[in-house]
């Protein structure tokens, strides 16, 4: 096939999650024309079987767990008392399938406006200006953007296929009555949050002895206690060495051979690859590192040039808006006459459990490897005005990590109800580089839970 | 009465508000000897009639409008569609004032722990140095810090005494059918928000044309549509100019001269004075200005050596939270060898509207004037993921006042859900400088409402 056979583009997208769909909106936006190729659903993990499906979900247990404190409040619920209200999950998640498929919706009508041209289907590359579709139609652009994700992987283990993963959870059309959880990471730890609070008795097991390593170890500690008062069992150092079925049933042997109680449903959340597999990168000569990951470097430029890689496909932090981040700058520098590039330090984060969690800059333990004793910790543990009314036991916890005499800030951490909008910014001023007095000098919202970080002392 | 026979101390703090007890510690803490005098209950209008049961009548209708969502969620809640589910409002305050009777038990646990001397009586100057007791005791004190507040009033109308304040409101144990709300600020918008979501039908009669004057334009009319779509009857330019009995009920008389509707009970928000008046000030030289407000300088002095003045019987801001910082700075000036002064410039604050408001900075309006065209605004309407899910039809809007070439950050309004959480990092950034390329540059936390801020363009 000549080259005049081929479709022209500047760019071709290979991926239409939210870095694959940043980038080429980016991109049109500064008048290339993109061609983007996407099998699946659009919006990729995030908007499908991710953060957008995940967050409905929380939101519907936080709903679950303020219709319990509703009635102690004194509004008249009709539900048993510490039982946790039931939802429906059939109506919820027509709710929740709707809300998506309007976000489908308008990343369509934004493509066809951008004047995108979209191809629904698998692609590989031929080499590193061609791509050839599933249905053997060829295009060559300019340039190619690697944008293909990843997805969540199951132990190798006897068993294993008893179990699920994300992707199978948000297919459940009820809540299991009994919920053993693998993995101790950010999934586990909303998946577990959720299920309990919707009605399952959830079990976690985790290899390690604590929740959500990388976040500081303090809260991540009142976290797993949060946990033990919702009624969530905590197995730290468990190991799952097996999965065996008892009818239609499934139970958990653990490493030392021990085998547990009979749960409804098993869910892995131990990890998640790169979509690296059958794209062909080894035709344009993009190199993958160890664990599949594709090598960029700090512009996300592969080493072959005109081929770019951003999200989960790559090592980057496995956040949406640093795909969309990463993508954004990308396309700008590319096609815009910009110059900005992605700071991967100071990248703030929450995870959405039962309270929120989230953190920006170092914890405790990394300051401390840096610089030793000259930090200075700062805490405020308490219970917000609407647990403390209703007589919940949850409390907060929110610290400071502050390096020198001059008391800059190097990490916040917040764990309680809103940390998740209450960490935006407080990530600002991080980076832009604060002490303590700049906290203590801007004056306190009262009364509300962020008030608690300017009045540390 | 000679002098030695007149307790001694390096401090009296008249008034034993948030202003006055934050004083009292400091100094305490510092090593002064300190007495407090205060008549009524301890933390003033903020814990007893103000911030903190305003708070938590807010928490309950949030819940309240919460427990609606949660039906058309899928939730099974036994309250008719559409309607308020019902609070019993007698269970509720004995939460609301057992946990205003924790606020009172953990400050006289501080005060004697702090060897603070608590005199609950009226006292009056009679001179700068000296205070008598309403039991006719005499303190001397090298110090005096006027620390009294303020409280509500009726505007002098006919009538006016079968209408009530916020006072009344928190005696009452249920919610009227009909409630007039005469103002426009941030306690008529507060009480409106709740009464219409706990059950009341709510109108609002403003002499003016707008919600809160001082918050930005576009947000209050984003919060007028909002209020409308709650049920709220928002009366723009309806000056009242008497009440009228009618039975039970009352009615309100226009400036026209037109009577309105009988309503159960009638509130007014239409301002609060300082309590400035029988405290002997004028034995002691202390200047009121023309509102009867003590007049201070930047460094909260008064012009007489040794009294100092904190809180709403100045004319600072009336906000908890400057009569504190004021209050420590002041002592960490006087006892402290400190040398930080209270800021005014950049003072975050947050209305507890339904959703809820907040600003740091200023205005398009403050801007413009000082700016002229040299203005960026930047704007994000939506709808929260909860309210969408839910086809509620209350949105969001943030908004960035931006300065020149560079977009220095002026100001930032929010409205909507988490607004009053997610303020105070913001005000953070803001009083540290921001541009608003350090808005872009920080990553975004995703799915949350506060993201909105760092993404606008």
């Amino acid at each position: 096939m000549s080259e005049s056979e081929q479709a022209q583009f500047d760019l071709i997208v290979v991926g239409g999650g939210s870095g694959g769909l940043a980038g080429a909106f980016r991109a049109a936006e500064h008048g290339a024309r993109v061609a983007l190729l996407e099998p699946s659903l659009l919006g990729g993990t995030c908007v499908n079987v991710g953060c957008v499906p995940k967050k409905a979900m929380w939101l519907a247990a936080d709903i679950g767990a303020k219709l319990r404190m509703a009635q102690s409040l004194g509004f008249a619920v009709d539900a048993p008392p510490q039982q946790p209200c039931e939802l429906d999950w059939p109506t919820f998640i027509v709710h929740r399938q709707r809300y998506i498929a309007g976000i489908h919706d308008s990343y369509r009508k934004r493509l066809d406006k951008a004047g995108i041209v979209v191809a629904p289907m698998r692609a590989r590359l031929l080499d590193a200006r061609t791509v050839e579709c599933e249905n053997g139609a060829r295009m060559g652009a300019a340039r190619i953007l690697i944008a293909t994700g990843g997805h969540a992987v199951k132990p190798a283990i006897p068993g294993a296929e008893l179990g699920g993963t994300s992707d199978d959870f948000f297919q459940w059309t009820a809540a299991p009555k009994r919920v053993a959880i693998v993995g101790a990471g950010y999934i586990a730890v909303e998946l577990a949050g959720v299920l309990q609070a919707l009605g399952s008795q959830v079990e976690l097991f985790a290899r390690g002895q604590r929740l959500l390593e990388g976040f500081d170890h303090e809260l991540t500690a009142q976290l797993a206690d949060d946990y033990c008062q919702s009624g969530v069992r905590l197995h730290f150092g468990h190991a799952v060495a097996a999965l065996e079925a008892d009818g239609a049933r499934v139970r958990v042997r653990g490493a030392d051979g021990a085998l547990g109680e009979a749960f409804d449903k098993v869910l892995f959340a131990t990890g998640r690859k790169p979509n690296s597999a059958g794209l062909g990168l080894e035709n344009a000569g993009v190199e993958l590192d160890a664990n599949g990951f594709v090598r960029i470097d700090e512009l996300n430029a592969t080493r072959v040039a005109g081929i770019d890689a951003v999200g989960d496909v790559t090592p980057d932090p496995p956040l949406t808006p640093v795909a969309i981040a990463a993508a954004r700058r990308l396309m700008d520098r590319l096609y815009g006459g910009g110059s900005a590039k992605l700071d991967r330090n100071d990248i703030p984060t929450v995870v959405f459990a039962h309270p929120p969690i989230g953190k920006v800059g170092l914890t405790e333990d990394e300051a401390r490897a840096r610089w030793g004793d000259n930090l200075h910790i700062y805490r405020a543990g308490f219970r917000p005005m609407l647990y403390a009314l209703a007589e919940s036991p949850q409390r907060s916890l929110f610290k400071l990590v502050c390096v020198g005499q001059e008391r800059r800030v190097v990490g916040i951490h917040l764990l309680g109800e809103a940390a998740d909008e209450m960490l935006q910014g407080f990530a600002v001023a991080l980076k832009r580089g604060i002490t303590l007095d700049d906290l203590r000098d801007t004056v306190a919202l009262h009364p509300t839970s962020a008030e608690e970080v300017v009045l540390m002392r």
